[in-house]
């Protein structure tokens, strides 16, 4: 049952990353939208690795089959299965850990869980799975993009110790470290290059902003859109946090500070990032997930083995430096699955309110 | 679909602020299970407002009652609804700005999303729900307690710009602020005086800790046991944030740092609050929630008629100057609720699967 | 998680028979309907017992409260719970057999699933949780009638040997015995008294038939609306059968007979009871549930005790002598509920699709 | 969402009739199950249409490939999905009539709903969707067998007009129309070869029976065991009917006659069919499914175009003269999946209650 994610839009993936394939299952996409593997690519190449000396040099080519769902290039209302086949897995980089548990991985809970567990690349547990993300993501945005124009943007906001002096997600999408500050990305290239080469890696944040969503999204109490939105990105390999608006910073806010005031023409700033009971106000949705670094180090470090003895473990596997680099489009897909399933959900149960308009023009 | 709360331990709440109760339903829960109203009191009372000059003033007697699911003092398998009367709902205190939208509350997206709402008291969405998280979270205490010896600590861990110097979870216990630094509460409660007589208030966090969950609880990919934890401390009233282990502070880490080494005996450290790949290592699982501040406050602030037209909003009701000071039994209760579950769930797929036992005690 | 039903309208119960109260929480009800206490009164009172010989003399006044989601008349779109204390519980009816185990109950399940049990009343078990669905089901049946002019008829159909020899579902409103046939009422009842005398049981059937729900209502594959009738109906207690348009019938039947024409004006019969495919035709909808006579006898019967001896049960406690004669209103309720699940289905995937329209008015 | 069955055992099927191919995730599955390609091949070819002149002349090899969820050859607890090509899809026989509605098809109501359809082949609608549940069956059956010894028989009970003199379920295995009693299946043979080229078709009927379940699998109230069994089998294309023991009959029953006596070493007799208040008595578990007969035939029958307007259709593709011969193992498939997800909540739930145990063997 966990592997699947959302209610109305229910999206099932499935696929080691080392198997045959990775596939997912889109189940309640309305009927009527053009769709075709194309519309995947996009995003697909900002996810890819191996594009820089900054991410895994793990090639996959990373190309989708639309099996079901889809006729004459438009939706039907079935399910829509997406498979792509895994072209570049290279199993036996894991096999001197097959029997290790690495720290900083699942391969010690899913033994704990499971009882066995598939050792290559870390089976299901690897961020390979986030592929499948993009996949369905494209489909979410696409939808929230005709129908209602709603527009994403996402960016790294942290590395480390450094954060953006300006914040420009334009710029983002041009460097390969999706910094928002174009000026700082040399001095940043060169910061991971030297956390690579001490075969260490760092963590980092994502930040994406949603333009365009209309109030009254989201359901009280326990579906609310910044609940639902915590979980989406928590379930994102490696984030440890995850924030929204003003997020953490708001413990140490006043009241008279935080709250954002209202005019005739709509809200005067946005402190909430968009959210307040659960439910959209109209204004840009804004939120965070910070990424521990991945644990796959050159560096040697103390484990067990599964039969509980005592041993070094070192990775010499293709890994990413600093996997937030990554993870701008993943956070942006889980985003948009949250939002279009609680889209739906609008629709369904408040399918006839009028849309609330302020009475004057912002 | 949005107000229940789980899966196989599966809680429905109802109830509006100043309507004629608060309700929940607790389904699932095992048989078997002894469980009386007096379980709920000391939950209720460590929740319960009016107990410190710190926290609202409204003084609600709180006395539940168990209307289905105990026969004998014992649990028999079926659903569980407790009842509690609102006994001291004054809804003449809002029916001045039953009319306005008050700033940073969840008037403006209820009337945007159901175009109407139950302005007493801010309904549906006034944190008085909270009082249905506790009474279901005891009971998933104390059956977590009974069947695995799972115990839980929470406390205040910020209080707008001030931290703890040290942190002594017992201690929070017997202070007004939760606070686990016993030496700091003059001060704090001096600055909480200072910010309630200003017409203010100020955000906080809180802290959660739960020792004795085996490993193997959880579900990837999601659903992850930090995806669901953060659903469910983001689902309560006033979170902005929520992170687990060193939580955002990873982004600023090495993986050389943040991995937590194995030994024959377990785990070396904790950088991962208890979680790897969504699944439990058996360690103690420590999570934040950040509150922000309330916004109902007598300084005045700028927003709309329902109508549209310009309105200045001062709240004169009873409210909490930090409200993050009554969140921990809340934070609490939805840790539970969530681990419970996981117990379960993890029970349905993985019952005959053998615990992992380190090679050596630790 | 097995005492809610429906996923956008989702109805959870709670109450045992002889416990305080019985009651629902309703999630999911679109706002701006009008309710009240009185809008349950005429359904409440069509299932009560003790209105004529013919059904149990457990006289209930089943007086519902709401206690939730309804502000000035009107739902809010937030959750409706409806309490309904028990008045008239007779458990010293129930002591004598309070350790055995009736036959045909589900005395012995209950305790081989639990190893516990409530014995007053049947528990949980008894049909006094069909009060819940009543109530629940005039919340949906007025929503439809409002929003899509969606009428319902139920009657009884078959009573042990019994058939009507003319359906007029009108006549069957007012008589005890619900049956659509009112020459064949006096025989009838003749015929119920003289089971009653001998101390045994009869069963029955009822059909539902449902004028007015649009094309389009339904999901395939596993969410069929056929599929979630049968669901819905076999939920009730004493249910063994079900099925829809010709059913049973169907089986002996040429494909030539059985498929519907179509012409410019509409279908041009309606042996699929108004579902293809899983999906409404447009047509009128008609199911049937077969119910088990009763198994509460004043003839004896072995059975064994709680600790595994033989014994002999007699009942003597109050009971329907034909359980379908209350059911037509439960069996209308749950449809009801089914149909307005699926109607907010519909409207958040498919909320933009036209409805088809014939080219010929019929 | 409604493309997915079962709760803790869920699987997600996706797939149209002639599109690339069909498949299923099988998410919940516990760890350990030995499992490959193999497991599927004797369900399947039970099903596989071609095999006798009394079936649709379709033949497709249906060669599965495991995708994911197996390491080794053993389950890892993560989803297994399953996939099947289709080879043997000729559109053109539908390119005729994909601008009409075929009568007693989904063609309508699907175009109804989605505003579109793939219309090849019946699309999603078609009984190819079948493959992939006898796929799933098949997991669930091993399982239930290894954990739990249990045993499976199913056979056709009704065709048209004929019923069996003998009831012999191993007989069924061994004749083209799955029929227990083999001395009638000549006149049989003689009877549906006289259909067919009479170009029309028709019903039947199949029952399931199902040995070794242990008394405590199902939930009240909504999750009965004979509710979900409903609800799976009548989402099986053509069902019009579903009934549990004695089901339709027990309307007519006396209950003297209908329920079970009780002895010290267990029930006297099955009218039950093995379920009591939702839940299994530890008896064989017995229900019934009433199959439609097929609307594809070669006599013409009256309909319209999408676009309004009258024709005659007349189906030339290949069709199954009885739909019922082949869906046996189709209940079987879908009996299993709600037996494995119940027996998963049960051990959930109940996980350390002691099973019961009559005081004298039987």
């Amino acid at each position: 049952m966990s592997n699947r994610f959302g209610n109305l839009l229910c999206v099932t993936t499935f696929g080691e990353s080392h198997g045959p394939a990775m596939g997912c299952v889109i189940d309640g996409c309305p009927p009527g939208l053009t769709l075709s593997e194309a519309d995947f690519a996009e995003d697909l190449a900002r996810r890819r690795t191996g594009a820089s000396r900054h991410t895994s040099q793990r090639r996959e080519s990373d190309t989708p089959e639309i099996l079901s769902g889809v006729y004459q290039g438009v939706t039907t209302g079935t399910p829509i299965a997406v498979l792509i086949r895994n072209t570049d897995a290279r199993s036996r980089d894991y096999q001197a850990i097959a029997d290790q548990f690495r720290p900083g991985h699942a391969d010690f809970t899913y033994q704990a869980k499971y009882g066995t567990r598939d050792p290559r690349g870390g089976g299901r547990s690897s961020a390979r799975e986030t592929v499948m993300r993009v996949v369905a993501g494209a489909v979410a945005k696409k939808w929230l993009q005709q129908q209602h124009g709603i527009r994403f943007e996402s960016f790294v906001c942290q590395i480390g110790p450094h954060v953006p002096g300006v914040v420009d997600p334009q710029a983002a999408l041009v460097n390969a470290l999706q910094w928002p500050d174009a000026a700082q990305v040399p001095e940043l290239e060169q910061f991971l290059d030297s956390v690579r080469k001490a075969g260490d890696s760092v963590g980092g944040s994502v930040e994406v902003r949603v333009h365009g969503v209309p109030s009254g999204w989201g359901q009280p109490v326990y579906g609310k859109l910044d609940a639902l939105l915590a979980s989406a990105l928590m379930s994102i390999n490696a984030v440890k946090g995850v924030d929204i608006g003003d997020g953490f910073a708001s413990a140490g806010q006043y009241g008279s500070e935080h709250r954002d005031a209202i005019a005739t023409t709509g809200f005067q700033s946005n402190h909430s990032g968009g959210v307040l009971g659960g439910i959209s106000t109209g204004q840009v949705i804004r939120c965070r997930a910070a990424f521990k670094p991945t644990s796959s180090l050159r560096i040697p470090v103390d484990s067990i083995s599964a039969q509980g003895e005592p041993v070094q473990v070192v990775t010499t596997g293709r890994h990413d430096p600093c996997v937030a680099l990554r993870a701008p489009i993943i956070c942006e897909a889980m985003t948009a699955l949250v939002l279009m399933d609680l889209a739906l959900a609008h629709r369904a149960q408040c399918g006839d309110v009028l849309p609330f308009q302020f009475s004057e023009q912002s």
